[in-house]
C-alpha cells in the first residue's frame, strides 16, 4: 500500500519560519524530498528521514518537473510517510498543481501544509506592511515574463493596476522590468525595494525609485531574491534617496 | 526601561500554522495582546504570560487602533517580553504599519514574525494551487470596497487586471461584489471559490460560478471568509456545477 504525502511550504528560508504542523510532520517522516532553496538547517528537524535532494529551482524547465513528480510517486509507493519540502508555499508560485494531478493520479493521498512566502518574510524584515490604510488596499504577487515575445508584456497591464506589487524571481532581468513598467506609464520615481534572502543571516535589502533599478541588472545575488513596488516604501526610498545604492536594513 | 515587542502573525486559525519561532516566542512572553481572530488554542502556549484580549476585527474603527496602540505602548512600559498576536499575517491586511509607527515613536524595539495568509491556508486546504503555469501568472490579495460612493468602484479595476483574486472579508457583501464585477466585464461563469475558516475544523468551502454568487449574500457564516476567483478554480466549479451549493470539503 503507498504512503502519504505532505507537501511543505519550508517558508523563505529561516529553519524557524517553517510552520509548527510543517516540524512536527518532518520530525516523523520516513522520506523527504527537497528542493534546492530549501536551507540545510531545515533539515535538522528530520535525521531519522532518508534525504532526496531534487534540485529544482523554480524557473527550470517542465522535464525538471516530471522528473520530480517520478520521483514522489516513487517514493511514496517505498515509504509510508513521505514529505515533500517545497521553498516558500507551495501554492504560490510552486508548481504544486503538477505534483499533486501526479499524485491523484496515482491514487496517493497528498496533503499541503502552507508556508510563509518571500513577500511576507521580506515584509517583517523590512517593517513595512504590504498593504496600508488610505495608501495601499491590494498586493499583487506576480513573475516578470521578459522577452517572451508579444505576451512578454501582459505581465505589465495588472502590476500597474494594483497598488503594491511583489515580483518573485525578477532582479537578474532589473533592466528590462524598469523599461516595461515605464513604458507601461508608471512614474521613474516609483519607490520600491529589492530584497535577497529574506529572514536569513545573510539578508540584503535595497531602496530606490524605479529609474534606478536598471542599475541593479549586474548584481551578483548570492540567492533568490524578489522586488517590491509602490508608494508603501517612499520612505525607506526617501532614506537611501541621493546616497549611492546601499545596504539598508 | 521598556520590553521589546515581537509583533506576530499567528496564521489562518490552527494552533499548529503558526511558525515555530512564533511559538516559541508565545512560549517565552511575559504579556500577549491577541485579537479576536485568533483561536483560543494558539494561548495554550503561553500559559506563563498575562493575557490582554484587545478584541478587535479587522474591519473596526480607527479609534479602536488608537486605543491598541495606547495599550500596547503600556504593556511594553511594564512587561520585559510583550508579543503582539494578529490573526493572519500582519502585514498584509492587518494594519500593523500603524502599530510599528506607534512603538517607534514612542523608541520601543519590535520585530515582526510572518504568518501564514488566509489565502494560503484555504489554497491547501483545496488543493488549489493560486498560480499555476500557462494559467494563472498572478495572484492579486485585496479587499472589495463598496457602498464607499465613487471610490466605491476603484477596487475592481485591479481584479479584472489580475489572474486570480483573493477578496479578504467579502462574503456578506456578495451580491454587490458580484454586481460590480458583472458590471466591469467579468464573466457570468468565472469561477470562484468561498472558504470559511480556513484551516480549522469546521472549514467549509462552496464552490460557484460568478453568476451564483448573490446567493452567497444572506448565509450566516460562522467565521472569518475569503472569497477566491479566477480560472484556477473551474474544475472545483464544474464539480459543483447544477448541484445547489453545498458544502463540497
Amino acid at each position: 500500500m503507498a504512503g502519504k504525502v505532505h507537501l511543505i511550504g519550508a517558508g523563505p528560508g529561516a529553519a524557524d519560519l517553517i510552520t509548527v504542523r510543517g516540524m512536527r510532520l518532518l520530525q516523523q517522516a520516513d522520506a523527504v524530498l527537497y528542493d534546492a532553496l530549501v536551507q540545510p538547517e531545515m533539515l535538522d528537524y528530520c535525521p531519522q528521514a532518508v534525504l532526496i535532494p531534487v534540485g529544482k529551482r523554480c524557473n527550470k524547465a517542465s522535464t525538471a518537473q516530471r522528473f520530480i513528480n517520478k520521483m514522489l510517486l516513487d517514493a511514496a509507493h517505498k515509504y509510508q510517510r513521505v514529505v515533500r519540502l517545497k521553498g516558500g508555499d507551495p501554492m504560490l508560485f510552486g508548481r504544486a498543481q503538477e505534483e499533486l494531478q501526479a499524485l491523484a493520479q496515482a491514487g496517493i493521498a497528498c496533503e499541503v501544509v502552507p508556508g510563509i512566502t518571500a513577500a511576507l518574510a521580506a515584509s517583517a524584515d523590512a517593517g513595512v506592511s504590504l498593504t496600508s490604510r488610505g495608501q495601499a488596499r491590494n498586493v499583487l504577487f506576480a513573475t516578470a515574463r521578459v522577452g517572451e515575445g508579444e505576451a512578454g508584456s501582459d505581465w505589465v497591464r495588472p502590476v500597474l493596476a494594483a497598488d503594491t506589487t511583489v515580483l518573485y524571481m525578477g532582479v537578474k532581468q532589473a533592466a528590462e522590468i524598469a523599461a516595461a513598467l515605464l513604458a507601461g506609464g508608471m512614474r521613474p520615481d516609483t519607490p520600491l525595494l529589492i530584497v535577497e534572502n529574506a529572514s536569513l543571516p545573510n539578508a540584503r535589502e535595497w531602496a530606490m525609485s524605479l529609474a534606478e533599478l536598471p542599475q541593479a541588472a549586474g548584481w551578483e545575488l548570492a540567492g533568490p531574491a524578489i522586488l517590491l513596488v509602490g508608494e508603501v516604501y517612499r520612505a525607506k526610498q526617501a532614506l537611501a534617496d541621493g546616497l549611492p545604492l546601499q545596504r539598508l536594513g
